[in-house]
């Protein structure tokens, strides 16, 4: 028996919850471990997994294999893992492996009647396998697991937390006209655009999914606990994280390529200039999903990002739920899925630079290793360098190079007791 | 001396005062004279001219030369000319020649200070030649005859009548903040966005063309005569048709394919969904200029024909004057006039259905015939077969199809005293 065995005995009951009906897996098990040590989007994991599978990729990791071992499993199964990108993967993943904390998430998951879908369910979200690499090892809902299983068209609403009220009123009629249409939707579970979406579409009976960047344990904003759970009890409410990991805004930025991979097409209904929903549009844009945009009075700040899709990024100008629909629909026609493959390139090699709407986070766009750094780090506590690297899920050194970077920019500081993140102004 | 020589010098007065400091010149009087004849954008005649000369052309109508001899004059220049299409055209512009209308129309040109000019001068707008065989074969001007030769950057802002406050604020913006870019504001005189792009370009001492689609003898609409002569004093107003010529709905539409031809960019600023104004829009993106849309909020319907050239024109989607500067400033690079050629030529393919905004026209926007001859009818006094062909400016075998079509539509209604258009409704 191995490691990965031994570990699925002793946590059997707890996994067996999460499980449901569907068959014991050592798959599934390993990739409930996996889902606790990387980061989303982890692409070296991506690959580890993609060459040997999950329960090979964890066995490796729990019975501490050197990093040559692994780089040569990987060769030898025909993926491309070269020995210095196998070591930084151990290094950072490593230090979260933690069976106490694992058999806890579980646990959680298990008390609020999560449950997690693995790649090969039925119910599984196919739309998710085209981000390659970076697919999500496994998803954690709470509701209908089996939401997303295409059997129900969907359809991504999404847009500014700070919506006014002409963006909420077009995202009601938007959500409740697609609704009617037979369309699931998808969205992010935040305040404003998303949180007007997702209510129309319970209020016109129809199924929305929420995509939150923590775990489904704890419903993300705090003003949105009842919405969610009004979510999770009819249509679903879903995470890549397991249970008891914070949203951070690394994680914000991923859970968005799960909303575009996850839905036929995405509209932004109302955004800033820089408003993260411009994230979720490059991601769609990058899949080659269709994606449309809601425009707005110019006068308004609150449809500039709307605009800036239209002008740069070749979004389609859609206007209500009919366009929307039809939008969708070019999703189903194989080969027609976007209107322009050489404009969805251009944003796909850019996605990043759409993404940012907090402070501080706007030289960081561009450097997703200072996001991670900074959602590890406190304004008020200065954490060890190891600390903040284990946080972060960067090895050491990647974490000295990022701090380094935020250092000259005066967004983190060196203290006695470690490193402190400077406040904002 | 042949007749077109003696016709000149028969009115060499009435037409020295229209030309200004030109020299004397028989193509320039000829085209004088072909501008009474035929209506605008006939591409018979821009055909004759383009192989024989205007003054060979004007010859050939006031010898009365019969078909097959203009058909083989431009046969032997090079031309392309069947005799059948000689022949309908020498029969819709032999009912018009009329010396003392034509002396009457320069002397009034005269008295208003209408100069003419003509391909080949100095100051002739020279993007109006990308017409081909639809480009006027003169224009009218009434103040700086130099206000379109190139040396001002120029951009078409226009809209529809039916203006919002929205609208008219976008349009005073745009037109204020280009002016101040450097560029002369072309528009259409009309009431809403085109009144307020001419209004904002005034105010702050900029330049701006008015193009009407009757006589510039004539100011049209009547509650704009103060501003078109404010716009004539700093600017030009300027019309293909001779003083004299009223403004006719085919005269509108022909009017906006120079708007479009004579500025460097078009920006459509609010319409709606059977505004005119996407009429020039059409013509636009026929000639491969940038074509630009303000959007505006998707629940005005004073927006709706903006959203619809941002969906399914390709047109870009401009929210200020920075932008629409930037788009004018891609006609100045060869081969970047256009975002996409194909979509460009989707639209030239059929400009005609972006445009009608008056009841009735519907029908008739796929029909130029009928266009014109609804335009020479009248809903009170009943005409005649020939009378209705020779204000239509269409052969009797022409007005007499149109008729039936209209007549199975039961938009006209045959009277013992002639044809009557029936009233709207």
């Amino acid at each position: 028996m191995n490691l990965v065995e031994r570990s699925a005995q002793q946590s059997a009951g707890e996994f067996a919850a999460v499980r449901g009906e569907a068959p014991a897996s050592l798959d599934a098990f390993a990739r409930a471990v996996l889902g606790t040590i990387a980061e989303p989007g982890d692409g070296v994991l991506g690959r580890v997994i993609a060459a040997v599978g999950a329960a090979a990729a964890a066995e490796a990791l729990l019975a501490g294999a050197p990093a040559e071992r692994l780089a040569d499993a990987v060769g030898a199964a025909g993926g491309d893992l070269d020995e210095r990108e196998a070591e930084s993967g151990l290094a950072r993943w490593r230090p979260r492996l933690d069976h106490g904390d694992f058999v806890r998430s579980l646990a959680q998951a298990g008390r609020v009647g999560a449950r997690l879908i693995v790649p090969g369910d039925a119910c599984w979200p196919s739309g998710v396998d085209e981000l390659g690499v970076h697919a999500p090892i496994g998803l954690w809902v709470r509701g209908r697991s089996d939401a997303l299983d295409g059997r129900v068209p969907t359809i991504a609403l999404v847009g500014a937390r700070a919506a006014t009220g002409y963006g909420e009123h077009v995202a009601m009629e938007s959500s409740a006209g697609l609704v009617d249409r037979g369309f699931a939707i998808v969205s992010g579970g935040a305040y404003g655009i998303d949180g007007m979406a997702h209510r129309a579409a319970l209020a016109s009976d129809g199924m929305t999914i929420a995509f939150l960047a923590g775990g489904v344990d704890r419903f993300y904003p705090l003003g949105h606990e009842s919405l969610l759970s009004l979510i999770a009890q009819t249509g679903a409410v879903v995470s890549e994280l397991p249970c008891g990991a914070a949203p951070t805004k690394w994680r914000f930025l991923q859970r968005n390529r799960l909303i575009a991979a996850a839905s036929g097409a995405t509209v932004v209904l109302e955004a800033g200039i820089r408003s993260g929903s411009l994230n979720t549009a490059g991601h769609a844009a990058a899949l080659g999903r269709p994606l449309g945009a809601v425009p707005g009075p110019v006068t308004s700040p609150a449809s500039a990002g709307c605009h800036r899709l239209l002008r740069e990024f070749d979004a389609v100008c859609v206007v209500d739920a009919d366009q929307m629909a039809e939008l969708a629909g070019r999703a189903t026609r194989p080969g027609a899925t976007t209107r322009d493959p050489a404009a969805a390139g251009a944003v796909g090699s850019r996605p990043r630079a759409l993404a940012a709407d907090t402070p501080g986070a706007r030289s960081a766009v561009d450097d997703p290793d200072a996001i991670r750094i900074l959602d590890a780090m406190s304004s008020r506590r200065p954490r060890e360098l190891p600390e903040v690297a284990r946080r972060a899920g960067l090895t050491v050194i990647e974490a000295m190079a990022a701090l380094g970077r935020l250092e000259a920019e005066g967004v983190v500081e060196r203290r006695p007791g470690g490193w402190l993140r400077r406040r904002a102004g």
